[in-house]
């Protein structure tokens, strides 16, 4: 019977990271759950960026060098919607991703839930594992800044805090001022999607990313049932830190994580998940002084390069992350 | 004060018509009443082709050779969309294009009326008219055709005849088999759009375009108030032969005229008009034996060259229209 392994994964980091752990264990039976709290709806249009990411990525239809969005993209769509005068404009929508979006929606709109629609879209790419959303229910990522940061600009007005859209900090604001709190609306009443329990139940082991902690991965640990779901599976639980030498590899990770009150250190994250959670930490060569510091919080850690330059380094990492799980299983 | 003229358009011909009567009358006043029974809902978004068509040639970004869709367009959300085996296929929508139905979708979705969104969507292309739907209410013009004619394709099943919808009919099929009935479902229960049949009514001259009478001039007729609103304008009412030769001049609308029996014949189709409505009527020099037939039939009539080959002749068919106009008021 191939492993089951259960990846809870945000954007760019998870699908990068699945892509060397399929390669690591090609036999593998891998359930990937999806992070839906950044979705948005653009333009009438239900955009999945963390799910697509991952379909992209593994399916071979992502744009390398960037990351997110389609190899060989054109952008006539965003070009003529500007002409309308119709926005917003900082969100990048090429023509091929548009296609993704329009089906998304369109099967939406005639009353299929989320998974139906992601499995249909799967049914293209191919990507290799089981892709489920966290949750068929709506759930939106809202981040808390003061609007005198950002007074003077559209979005600011009146006094206070003003709660904005996961995308339109990160991706309009690109994080550029304090986050006081990270709030994923909805997620207390939603349900965790189908498969996702019994994914979870059913898995040999559960792995996080390095992902993003609090907009990823804390995410889909908000939605109720999902954080049971991993402590009472009984199987190794090992994550990756997402953070090399005190800041994000990637991402803006450290603005969340100060919104949470996790300073950005591998020690912390770990910290942060706690012992209930993750029974195993992986820190890189640099941060090899935390090891100590997790493992005396009941973590196990093990330091070894965490950088995902290509396929085969991360493959190494997802190596890595196994053999910790059965070092903890043992 | 200048002067107010009326035109009910349909695609392509009526597109043409309007850019040579601007052309002839460039201080005029003009208020085009739009064909909306050939919209069709596409990949869930809603696709105005006889509206878009006047906008795009009007507003500079029509392909021209083709006679609608834009100039310079490219086809990666087709593509896409195909790659994800989502149809029709036979229906070209173009990414400029696409982002056309995606703001009137995203508008419409929103609660704005067609009428609005069709204004705002002018405020980018400047057409130089006033472009108004004959309805903001849901219009869907069906054909009636055999279901033997079908056997062996998708649309086939079963006995008797079968309704598809306009553009089935007319893009996918191609008009290739024989329709029996042309039904502009919804029509009698639709009310004309926000200034239509004000428009009429402060009208100096109302024209019919060579458009095709069943499905473009005709559907518009079909919303109750138009044809009356028309009648009691007390404004001379001259039309263009979309029939020369006794053929349709560009497309297929003898297939149409079968199915209202009426026969493919400048004659006919001004009789079909009928001259409670009809004050005036032009028919190309190789149909001049038909003059004396429509004025029998109670309605002015002259033969001159009816071919739109370029704005000029376009132009001198639209001044020699307004010249029967003055005639008949006279």
């Amino acid at each position: 019977m191939p492993m089951r392994i259960v990846v809870l994964a945000g954007g760019i980091g998870g699908a990068r990271f699945l892509r060397g752990l399929m390669s690591a264990v090609p036999d593998a039976d891998i359930t990937v759950i999806g992070n839906t709290g950044d979705d948005i709806h653009l333009f009438g249009l239900k955009v999945c960026p963390d799910l697509d990411t991952v379909m992209y990525t593994l399916g071979g239809g992502i744009h390398e060098e960037q990351g997110w969005g389609r190899a060989e993209e054109t952008f006539a769509v965003k070009e003529e919607l500007a002409a309308y005068g119709v926005g917003p404009e900082w969100f990048g929508l090429g023509d091929r991703d548009f296609a993704t979006h329009i089906v998304r929606t369109q099967m939406m709109s005639a009353g299929y839930p989320l998974s139906a629609v992601t499995e249909a879209l799967c049914a293209r790419w191919q990507p290799g594992v089981r892709l489920l959303p966290m949750t068929d229910d709506r759930v939106e990522t809202h981040v808390l800044i003061d609007t005198a940061d950002i007074s003077g600009s559209a979005a600011g007005d009146g006094e206070g805090r003003k709660a904005v859209h996961f995308q339109e900090y990160w991706v309009r604001m690109r994080a550029s001022v304090p986050a006081h709190a990270v709030v994923p609306v909805g997620a207390d009443q939603a349900k965790p999607g189908p498969g996702v329990l019994e994914a979870i139940a059913d898995s040999d082991v559960v792995l996080f990313p390095p992902s993003n902690p609090v907009v990823s991965v804390g995410t889909i640990l908000a939605v109720p049932g999902v954080r049971e779901a991993i402590a009472e599976a009984g199987v190794p639980v090992v994550g990756l830190s997402p953070i090399v030498g005190d800041a994000p590899v990637r991402g803006m990770a450290d603005k969340v994580l100060a919104a949470v009150g996790v300073e950005s250190t591998a020690a912390a994250v770990a910290k942060h998940y706690g012992s209930g959670l993750l029974d195993g930490w992986l820190v890189d060569e640099v941060d090899a002084d935390a090891v100590d510091e997790v493992e005396a919080a009941g973590i196990r850690c093990r330091a070894l390069p965490l950088m995902m330059t290509d396929t085969e380094a991360t493959a190494r990492m997802a190596t890595a992350a196994l053999a910790l799980a059965e070092e903890v299983r043992a």
